[in-house]
């Protein structure tokens, strides 16, 4: 059964469709969209072998004629030179207007194949095929797409929608423990910013650190209501001028983490946990959270296998000031999402460095 | 006196302000426009050493603050490698979204500081300072932003409309001969598919090829009636969905011909000029247009001290297999633009490769 969520939006409204077994409906899925009839599938090697075929097939048996283009895995790949490798690809395969773009795999793929689709011909069409849970419930659906920049992460970019988000949740079977639990910290931050009764179903979960360990009812459960919860605030808010800020809870700290140990020693998902657990502490000393509350937060992080503490190693000070560099700085000023209760949050920038420092130095 | 064009936009309006000695008011009219403090001025060696000193202390008369970042001059710099200049300039001076790129030059400048505009922390303002008649009439107006391809023009984009064109015409009395001629070919497009007045005026006018030969009330005429035709097209089809591909009169073998000189023996003025020429033939020659109107067209061209036949050595064949590569092409067959008559232009796909090499080989 194919569970469906819009997301809608004032220019281009576009579907997510969550089913298992979905990867062999690709192209059948994309009929009925009015694309044109060429599409670059753009994956890297490891998911390429795994699903690459069977994505293609799907294309071609709907019609599609179909090229692809496999850049090197991992985020320290998330660059232009990669960009650049999408756009000899689009041109080796003359990529018309009407084209599509397919992104097959996670975050790093689906962020590089939709800015190479924002910007070839300003502006081709692109469909998200996440392959792993991170990019599911996150990266995947709302039109932001981009790399990094050497100093700074997706410091580059721009808003493009997908005309589609198709979700197979059995891919997820192959995905690396590592990486399932990075994907856990979003839905974690959907429980704590949106959705107390999603926090409150994983809460009530024996296992929540493997994929094989939790009930079926409950990975669908995460998926659908994560994707929901996404889906809400991106039709809210498309371009990031309010609301959709709430999204960036954790990622404020986290990102200045992820950035300062290079995109490796920590992975996005990792680094959301670390930042959630500072801006948990950071909203109990501000008198703003209960501290039951970000116990309940923070259990649950550890639940899922997740780090809540600093790598060691990293110092607080450039943590700090790293913190300047992030896209969500206005006037000198670092925005933070703050909880208030579990599934509500608020956005501040009145947090003093003090306060930063010192939380930060307790972890 | 300040003459004021209106791009009316959905999302984004904006003002196009032509006035001499407007370069001296930068500062003062982008006050009122809600824009952050910080401000990033994109020029090349050149126009910086003329107009720098200016552009920079109106803009710190009215409270920014200014940074420069200067990219090498010529159409062979607007690439991947100069617009990674410009983000690495956004990152030193710390722009935020709030920030603003000014475009201090040519149609280059302003294309490139257009698109690192869209894609810095996905998109923040950009203000264009055309310095050249091309960029003041034509590339500086509608949002069209992007760099080029090693084997294509403009195939890397974004559409990223500016919040304000200041056109100082005083600036043209430092531009070279040729680039005031390259200039010309896009105003005397306009007049062939949008203002049959405007190409009257220019044709009753004794000189059309160097500014100190024209009288200053045919200057002022042909940057007005232009931005007008401009703002009018882009105003009714921002994304180039239908009637903006008028604007393309000439630049489909145009585009080709720059692309296989290497941008270098021939400038894009000059290649649209060719490219007119071609145009006109094969409206001509598909009785869609009248000799004697061509004839017209063409010596109006010849006028402006612009090219009227191809350069020699450039290969038919391969202009031919290079209009295969345009952004223009849909489902492999190439776009034309071809007038009917005099300010009225229709487009087609259904021109013959027989007819575009006839008319080729015949020039």
């Amino acid at each position: 059964m194919t569970s469906v969520i819009n997301v809608n939006l004032p220019e281009q409204s576009y579907e997510i469709a969550i089913a298992p077994g979905s990867l062999d409906q690709l192209g059948e899925k994309m009929t009925g969209l009015q694309l044109g009839k060429k599409v670059l599938v753009v994956s890297n090697p490891t998911i390429f072998k795994h699903y690459g075929e069977r994505a293609i097939n799907s294309l071609k048996t709907a019609g599609f004629e179909v090229a692809s283009c496999i850049l090197p895995a991992g985020e320290r790949f998330k660059n232009l030179n990669s960009i650049q490798k999408i756009y000899d690809a689009a041109l080796e395969n003359r990529l018309e207007r009407s084209a599509t773009i397919v992104a097959l795999g996670g975050g790093v793929i689906g962020d590089m194949a939709g800015f190479a689709a924002a910007t070839w011909l300003r502006g081709i069409s692109v469909v998200q095929v996440p392959t792993t849970l991170l990019a599911m419930v996150d990266s995947a659906i709302g039109g932001k797409t981009g790399v990094n920049h050497p100093q700074g992460k997706n410091l580059i970019g721009a808003f493009h929608q997908p005309r589609l988000v198709l979700i197979d949740p059995e891919v997820l079977k192959t995905l690396p423990v590592r990486e399932f639990r990075a994907g856990m910290a979003e839905v974690i931050k959907y429980g704590v910013i949106w959705d107390a009764e999603l926090f409150a179903q994983m809460e009530a979960s024996k296992h929540l650190n493997q994929l094989r360990y939790i009930k079926p009812e409950l990975i669908e459960t995460i998926l659908i209501r994560s994707c929901q919860a996404k889906a809400d605030v991106v039709s809210k808010d498309e371009k990031e001028a309010g609301l959709r800020a709430i999204l960036n809870y954790g990622h404020t700290i986290g990102h200045a983490v992820e950035s300062l140990t290079g995109y490796r020693l920590v992975n996005h998902g990792e680094a959301v946990g670390i930042g959630m657990v500072a801006a948990g502490q950071i909203a109990v000393e501000l008198g703003m959270w209960q501290k039951e509350e970000t116990e309940r937060q923070n259990a649950l992080i550890q639940k899922a296998g997740l780090p809540t503490q600093l790598p060691s190693g990293v110092d607080i000070a450039a943590i700090i000031d790293a913190l300047q560099l992030d896209k969500k700085v206005k006037a000198g000023k670092v925005r933070f999402v703050l909880p208030t209760q579990m599934g509500v949050v608020t956005v501040t920038d009145e947090v003093p460095a003090d306060t930063i420092r010192q939380v930060l130095q307790a972890m």
